[in-house]
């Protein structure tokens, strides 16, 4: 089935027509790229996402990884889509020339993990782990680790893993135990407990390079006495080659209700007092170097979330058109046929539903890929700055909004197929279940809530907001047409009462207000985000009416009037249900806060 | 553990302090049954929910059912939950005296069933379809055929089934193929095949009756030429027992996301010619009858939704208080313990809705319970008319709102529990894949939308919708403390809204804007359905406030108070969200209907 993941045109249109990524290649950084080379590797991740990766997702799900004791074994498909992929140089795609990387822009390697995530999220968080460590130790360590682990992650050699949450502390990193012992020879001895390690072990690689957190003993309390560490299954001999096993031990396997290819451990280090771990970078400095990572991990996690969202989308889009069921007027006798059911007006709202919040979550997240690529490569300070600022801004909306969209569109999609779409015989479920993981990790959508409100707003003096509303004035301003009119005037009201919100929070933190502020931060992310993809949708609306404007063919006028659809769905639909959250924060509704733990 | 599943504080308040369920025992049919009698009858399911069934709940979602050409195999404890609930006499507990039953209001069963279906909703269903089956032979079937199948039904040596959909067809039952050919003898061929079909096949009981939606031939097309039969799995023998293996057949098992332990079949008739099945009632009768049980089913779908919703609520709830992890303000320095997550306001923002929704669900659906006592006790046929007419009305929300509500509970729970809730250690993450089937199963929800804006609004001449009305209205002049005075004058403001929108839709009906109007069904469901639990929710304050002015003790007074801020939270914080609904029906907003198939 072409097309069976995302759309090709759909690509297009957030590439080239929405975001410009082919202005990356006036770049220093991408200037021996243009759009031809950027579809060429689209190309074969799509082509190798849906015959590598999407045949073994259900049966990677039905047969999850086993562990015997000694070793972590899983079905081969995994193992075959792996090497496929490492061999393709796909984890060195964003990494410069000089370490092996093809220097592409994150903006094209995510269009290209699109394909991997719609496919097979489980076995592509093998390779997208290890492209992320290998990121930290790229930026953060000693020349030392990066010879010893660097070039051999980014062929896959080696996997990597990011070993932060502990049993007790869960997202309470002040709280971890674990901790590093200096030794005479400049490394370290760690010992503790890490829990919900993504790829912590298996066979797929030949080492695994995990990258700790632990306390180093007589360092400050709380977070500011964290560091970061290199930690590999096996100890490197004097040839760089992995040889002795190193005192990491898999106490067990977490049994997950998705995302279930992906092996989830509970790890145990230094159980035996011999764990050897390097400090990468200055000590007490570990939590700064992995949220160096973070706006690019939480983009990632919204963006998978808009992608297994978008698979569904697209599955129960096919199903609705195929499926024949019931009437539809005129033609109600029972002498007349069936009809499909994508003639069912109800069903076309789940489709609708479906695609503005996939499309939409797809498009914040290029967007978001594109301003890492800017940051990356832009020479004018000031304008570095700025875009910095919008990216830490918007980061807990790139994960949070996405993450809580593409499982409502997940659900939606098991609706349209019904009683089929309850069994494990259709993919629909096992998109919802392997979706519900994406609002937990990376930070649970109540933490970026209160990250957005407690901190992201007020971060460089609050001039992350004033570029977004520069941005979103000037798309204000494009909409040339009525019906983006109509828009632009919608978001545009809301943004206003966005504004005094906002005003009203700065007030309120300081003062004894915080608490109820604070236990309502939801409200504030729902408010916000909504606006963000509004103006997302607004942008895609105003390419689309200009483009039939020039009169396209009838296959590119539908896809066109399909965005304005869904954009006035989204800002008819969605966007007026923060009304409530506006009347909750406005009269600081105190429901929530007022709840005693007896009461309940 | 005490009180895991539903607390019976709740169950006190919601049948003696809410319902005034006691007040059955002065009906003729209730007379030998008083409070007491009632209580002890839910001891004993609460006892056995917990003893029998709770235990092995996960244990049968890991060990589904199994089909190896010839029989069903699925754990032992199944058999042994399902033997003792027989024993015990609960089947028959609804039925007469002389039918062998208890006498039981549907109320005081519900409130039993709440218990099964929060401890294991799967193995609940076999005796619940059974009970149901039962309940359709004994309105409707010839005595010759309750003969034959009554008694050992509600003893439970015979179950249940109800086999209405086809895998063509769906929910358009007009469409169905089954056919049942008249034999010389008075009984019928029956040729077909069903899906979905729970309890289809298994050995828990010698026999099993499935009640056979099919068309005798040369009936009336549509909906108006089905007949309803009862078609045993053994046909009986001149002495009543099952013998002779009749032509039903196990196409095969479905394997479903959730619900894992109840089977779910395909189902195949007359394979060889010679299944033999028997009409209840009239020909072309069929859906009728079966409609005849419908509302009472419908409420069980909503009912049984509100309960897998409380058992992730109070899981949740313990865990929040259990679990400690960050710090609460003014503690906030590392060195102070990290406190009980129920501390940290966006947790209690996610167990006050959960508890908003599920006890709103259960109390919404007792309601629904104790007008189908009422109906079926009432001397006076004028209130029995206004009974049957509140009761048709309302039976869409009865089944749509807490089968929404209750899996978005299991959301929260999840959510709670954080990376812990994703994995298949904690018992959270089943019931959201159990509760999912609810909004699917005896008529979508997108059904139930249409079914009350298209046909139950209207129906009875909008009777019902008077009596709905005149209900409210006394609960809101009850409002007598200030707290509870604002709830009503928000409720009733909505509830003005909610006329116009009626009013208006009565015309647009007829007119060319029926399509829009019935396209946006959904949203004038979210309207009515939450003005209605809204309702429920102010009928609960009303209660408590008029307790807490008693000076209860410290217990009751907490218990209280929770009651009026889940009232509050649910009309401050859910009620309002249909703002959004409102402002789309008032606009004819008209996305979903204009998008073409080619614009996705």
């Amino acid at each position: 089935m072409a097309d069976q993941l995302i759309p090709r045109r759909e690509m297009q249109f957030q590439l080239y027509e929405v975001l410009n990524t082919q202005a990356l290649c006036e770049k220093a950084r991408f200037e021996e790229h243009n759009v031809e080379t950027f579809n060429a590797v689209i190309d074969m991740a799509e082509k190798m996402a849906e015959e590598l990766f999407l045949p073994h997702n259900a049966i990677a799900d039905k047969n999850e990884p086993t562990f015997d004791g000694t070793k972590v074994s899983m079905i081969d498909d995994v193992k075959k889509a792996f090497d496929t992929y490492r061999e393709s140089g796909f984890i060195a795609g964003h990494f410069d020339y000089e370490d092996g990387g093809m220097q592409l822009p994150v903006t094209i390697m995510n269009a290209c993990a699109g394909y991997f995530l719609a496919a097979n999220p489980s076995s592509t968080a093998y390779p997208f782990l290890t492209a992320a460590a290998a990121n930290v130790i790229k930026h953060c360590a000693s020349d030392e680790i990066k010879n010893a682990f660097l070039s051999k992650m980014l062929s896959g050699d080696f996997t990597g893993t990011m070993a932060l949450t502990e049993p007790h502390a869960g997202s309470s990193l002040a709280d971890i135990r674990t901790n590093a012992k200096p030794q005479a020879d400049g490394s370290y001895r760690i010992k503790g407990s890490k829990i919900y390690i993504s790829g912590g072990e298996h066979e797929l690689s030949d080492n695994i390079v995990h990258l700790v957190l632990a306390k180093i003993p007589g360092g400050p309390a709380g977070v500011k006495g964290i560091s970061l560490f290199a930690v590999p299954k096996y100890r490197l001999d004097d040839n760089g080659e992995p040889k002795e096993r190193n005192d990491v031990t898999l106490a067990g396997l977490i049994h997950k209700m998705g995302y279930r290819g992906t092996t989830s451990t509970a790890l145990t280090f230094g159980e035996n007092d011999d764990c050897h771990g390097y400090l990468i970078g200055e000590p007490h400095q570990g939590l700064r170097y992995m949220f160096l990572m973070m706006n690019e991990a939480r983009i990632g996690v919204g963006y998978g979330a808009a992608m297994i969202g978008y698979r569904g989308y697209r599955y129960s889009l096919e199903y609705a058109k195929d499926r024949t069921q019931g009437r539809a007027a005129p033609n109600l006798a029972p002498e007349d046929d069936p009809t499909p059911i994508i003639n069912h007006g109800d069903v076309r709202r789940m489709l609708l539903a479906q695609k503005a919040y996939c499309e939409g979550g797809m498009s914040l997240c290029l967007y978001g890929s594109t301003l890492i690529d800017e940051l990356e490569t832009e020479e004018d300070s000031d304008k570095r700055t700025e875009i910095s600022q919008l990216l830490d801004l918007l980061t807990p909306v790139f994960k949070a909004w996405p993450s809580e969209f593409g499982p409502k569109a997940n659900d939606l999609a098991i609706q349209i197929l019904g009683g089929a779409g309850y069994t494990r015989e259709y993919p629909v479920e096992q998109c919802w279940r392997d979706n519900r993981l994406n609002p937990i990790h990376e930070g649970t959508n109540g933490i970026q809530a209160l990250d957005l409100l407690g901190r992201k707003l007020w971060q460089h003096q609050g001039k992350g907001l004033d570029v977004l509303l520069r941005r979103v004035t000037s798309d204000i301003h494009n909409a040339k047409t009525p019906r983006c009119q109509t828009l632009a005037k919608k978001l545009s009201g809301y943004l206003d009462t966005l504004g005094g919100l906002i005003e009203q929070a700065g007030v309120d933190l300081k003062s004894d207000k915080q608490s109820v502020l604070l236990t309502n931060a939801s409200c504030f992310l729902n408010v916000f985000s909504s606006c963000v993809v509004s103006w997302i949708w607004l942008r895609q609306a105003n390419v689309a009416e200009l483009a039939l404007q020039a009169t396209p063919g009838e296959m590119d006028a539908d896809f066109y009037q399909g965005k304005l659809a869904a954009a006035e769905y989204f800002i008819n639909w969605e966007l007026p249900l923060v009304t409530r959250d506006i009347e909750i924060l406005k009269s600081q509704e105190p429901s929530c806060d007022n709840v005693k733990p007896q009461y309940f």
